[in-house]
C-alpha cells in the first residue's frame, strides 16, 4: 500500500517588513508584476498562478492580488492578503494597469512607488507616467521577510529535503548494484549513464510528490568539475559520481542535498579529497554552533582553512574549491544569506553547507547538507550518511 | 532492460528575425537580461543557465552571451551564437554592465537599444543612462522567430508529447483498476485522490526523462471546472476526471495533452458533453486542414459553433466553454499564435486544439491534442485514443 500522501500546511506571508521598507523609502506603495516563475511574487502572494503576468500591490497596510479571472478560484484559495481583484482575460488591461486600478481603490493618493529589481520594463514605463517617482529595490540586498523562515516554511523545507534523501538512496542503490565490465559500469544489462541515474532519482522524487525542477545535477569523473552538469555521459568504475539534488517541494520550497560516491576502487586523490571535504563540512557546521548572531562568512572561512590544511586551494582557482561554502534557500534555490557574506545570521535562515574540491585530472567531491539556523545553534534537515562507497540500502530512506 | 535513452538534438536559433527587428526599430542593438526562468532568453541563448541574471546581446549581426564564470563550460557548449563572455562571479558587475562591455567590444557605437517587455527594471535604469534611447518590444505581439518551429524543435515537441501520452496511459490504467466502494474510488487498498494519481503520472514522466513542470492538472467532478487545479481531493465513481499534462521536455520544449475519463457509470450530461467536445475538436482540426494561411480564429469559431449546436455556450460564461480553443506552444507553454486571434497561421506553428465544457453542477470535459501546422495541413503529435471509459491498457503507450 502507498504511504499516505501528506502535504505540509501552506505558509503565510507577513507584510510588516514591506510596511517598514515603504516607510524607510518614503514610498506610498509597493508594486510587483510577474508570472509564476517569479519567486518573489510567489513569496508575496503564495499564488501558484499562470505563466502570464499578474500583479501584487501593497499600500496603507493592505495587500492585494490582481489575478486573471480564469484563476479567480485559485487566487482566493491561495492569497493570504486582504483583497483579490480579478479581471477578464480578454481585457486589454495590462497587469500594471490592473495594479493602478487596485491602488486607486485602496489608497487615497499614490505618487511614489517602490518596485523590485525584476519588475518588468514595460510595467515600469507604464507606471512611470502615472506617478511622480519609482524607486527600485535591490532584492538581493534588501529583505522583504524571506530570510527568516517561519515554522510552516521550515516544515516545507524538511519535507522536500526528506524526498531528496529518498532520491539519493535510490541512486546509491543503483550504484551499489552496478557491475564493472572493463572500463564501463553496467546496470540491469546496459551501461549506466548520468541520464539513466537521473531518471531513477527523478522518478522517486515524483512519486514522493516533489519536482526535480531540472536540478538533478549528476557528474561523473571530469564532469563533476562542471558544477551544474546535466549531461548524458557514461559512468565508469573507480571515478567520482557527484549527485546534487535540489528538488522543489510543497508550496514552492526547495531542498538542496549533495553526496559523492565511487563505485569501485577508491584512489588516493579521491580518498584525500573525501576526507578533506567531510572535515571541512564538520568545520563549517561547527562555525554555526552558536546559531543566530554568527557572522555568515565564518562558516566559509572555517571550511577553506581545513581544505588548505589538506592542500586544496580556494577562491578563483581551477583546482580546489571555486565556490562559496553555502547559500540561503527558500522559494528560490539561491537566496540570501550567502555564507561568504559578512552579514550576521538570524534564527530561521535556511542555508546549505557544501564544501567541495575539484580537479579536472581526477574528478570532484562535494558534500552538502541543508540546515536551519536557530537562536542558539542549528538544526540539520539532512540525516543521510556520508560514505564514499555506495551501500545497497539505507532502509530509513527507502522510497 | 530499460529502453535506450534518446534525446533529440539541440535546436539552434536563427537571429535573422532579430536583425530585421533592429532595422525596423532603427535600434543599434538588442539586449536581454534574465535568468533560467526567462523563456525568451532560453530561446535566444539555448543556455539552460543559472537562477541569477545573465545577458544576451545582439548587434551588427553578432550574437553574444555574457555568462557567469562558473558556467563558462556550459555556456560554450550550449550557446549557438558568436561569442561567449564570462565574468567572475565575485565581480560587482551587474548583468547589464556586462552587456554594455560586450556591446563596446562588438559595436563601434551604440546609442539606441531594443529590449523585450520582461527586461528587468534595474537593468533598464542602468542602461538608460548609458544610451540615448531604449525601445521596449511587446514580445506578445512581435515575433523574434519563436513561432515557426524548425525540424529540430518539432522533434523536441514530439518527444515530450509522447512522454505525456505514456503518463496518460498510466493514469488511465490506474482509473481502470480502481474499484467502487460506496461513493469512494479505491485503488490498491486506499482511496484514490487527484494527488495520488498525479504522482503516478509524474513518476512515468520522470522515468521518461521529462519534467512535470508543476503542470500535471487533475480535476475530479467540480474541480474539473477550475482550469488549473492541482489539489488533493478524492476521486469518486461516476464523475469526470480531467487530466491536462503539460510536461517540459528536451531543450525546454513543452507538450500539452488532455483527456477526460469517467470511472463508473456515465450520466447524460457527461455523455452529451463528451460527444460535443469530441465533435468540436474534429471541427477545429478540420478548420486547420488547409494549413498555412488559415486564419487562426477559424478553429475557435468552428469549435464554438459545434458546441452551440449541442447547447453549450462559449465566451465569458460560467457554464460552457470559457477559454479559447487553442494556443501556441514552444519553450513557453503558452505563446503565440492563439487560436482566438485573427493572425494567419504559418507552417511550423505548434498549437493546441482543446475544446472543453464545464458545469459546476456536473463536472468538466476537455480533450486536447498538440498539432504542427504545415504548408498544406497539419501534423497531429498526439495519437492517443479518445474514450470516456478508462481502459486497462493502451499497449503502444506503455511506459
Amino acid at each position: 500500500m502507498d504511504s499516505p500522501v501528506r502535504t505540509p500546511d501552506p505558509p503565510t506571508t507577513a507584510y510588516d517588513r514591506l510596511y517598514t521598507l515603504l516607510a524607510e523609502r518614503e514610498a506610498d506603495a509597493f508594486v510587483h508584476v510577474g508570472d509564476r516563475f517569479d519567486d518573489l511574487l510567489r513569496y508575496l502572494t503564495r499564488f501558484s498562478g499562470p505563466d502570464r503576468d499578474y500583479a501584487f500591490v501593497y499600500t496603507e497596510g493592505q495587500a492585494a492580488l490582481c489575478a486573471p479571472r480564469l484563476f479567480a478560484q485559485q487566487a482566493n484559495r491561495e492569497f493570504p492578503g486582504d483583497r483579490v481583484y480579478t479581471v477578464a482575460d480578454q481585457s486589454a488591461l495590462s497587469a500594471s494597469s490592473r495594479a493602478m486600478e487596485a491602488l486607486d481603490d485602496l489608497a487615497d493618493s499614490c505618487s511614489s512607488l517602490l518596485v523590485p529589481a525584476s519588475f518588468p520594463s514595460t510595467s515600469y514605463r507604464d507606471l512611470d507616467v502615472a506617478v511622480d517617482t519609482i524607486d527600485v529595490l535591490d532584492t538581493a540586498a534588501e529583505d522583504v521577510g524571506r530570510r527568516r523562515k517561519t515554522t510552516a516554511e521550515r516544515a516545507c523545507h524538511a519535507a522536500v529535503q526528506a524526498a531528496a534523501q529518498r532520491g539519493m538512496a535510490r541512486a546509491e542503490a543503483v550504484l551499489a548494484a552496478s557491475e564493472r565490465d572493463g572500463d564501463e559500469l553496467q546496470w540491469e544489462g546496459s551501461p549506466l549513464t548520468t541520464e539513466r541515474l537521473r531518471r531513477e532519482v527523478n522518478a522517486v522524487l515524483a512519486a514522493d510528490g516533489v519536482r526535480d525542477a531540472d536540478n538533478t545535477v549528476i557528474g561523473a569523473g571530469e564532469t563533476c568539475t562542471d558544477l551544474h552538469f546535466t549531461g548524458t555521459d557514461g559512468i565508469h568504475p573507480d571515478e567520482t559520481v557527484l549527485l546534487d539534488l535540489s528538488p522543489r517541494g510543497p508550496h514552492g520550497y526547495y531542498g538542496d542535498f549533495t553526496r559523492t560516491f565511487v563505485a569501485g576502487e577508491v584512489d588516493e586523490w579521491e580518498s584525500t579529497a573525501y576526507a578533506a571535504v567531510t572535515e571541512a563540512q564538520d568545520a563549517a557546521l561547527a562555525a554555526l554552533e552558536d546559531g543566530a548572531g554568527t557572522v555568515a562568512s565564518d562558516a566559509h572561512a572555517a571550511a577553506t582553512e581545513v581544505l588548505s590544511e589538506h592542500g586544496f586551494a580556494s577562491g578563483e582557482v581551477d583546482v580546489g574549491m571555486y565556490h562559496g561554502v553555502g547559500h540561503g534557500v527558500g522559494v528560490s534555490l539561491h537566496e540570501a544569506p550567502s555564507l561568504t557574506s559578512d552579514t550576521r545570521l538570524e534564527a530561521g535562515n535556511v542555508v546549505t553547507v557544501e564544501p567541495g574540491v575539484y580537479d579536472p585530472a581526477h574528478g570532484g567531491v562535494r558534500i552538502e547538507d541543508l540546515v536551519v539556523i536557530t537562536e542558539d545553534g542549528y538544526e540539520n534537515l539532512t540525516e543521510y550518511p556520508r560514505e564514499l562507497t555506495p551501500q545497497s540500502t539505507h532502509s530509513r530512506w527507502e522510497p
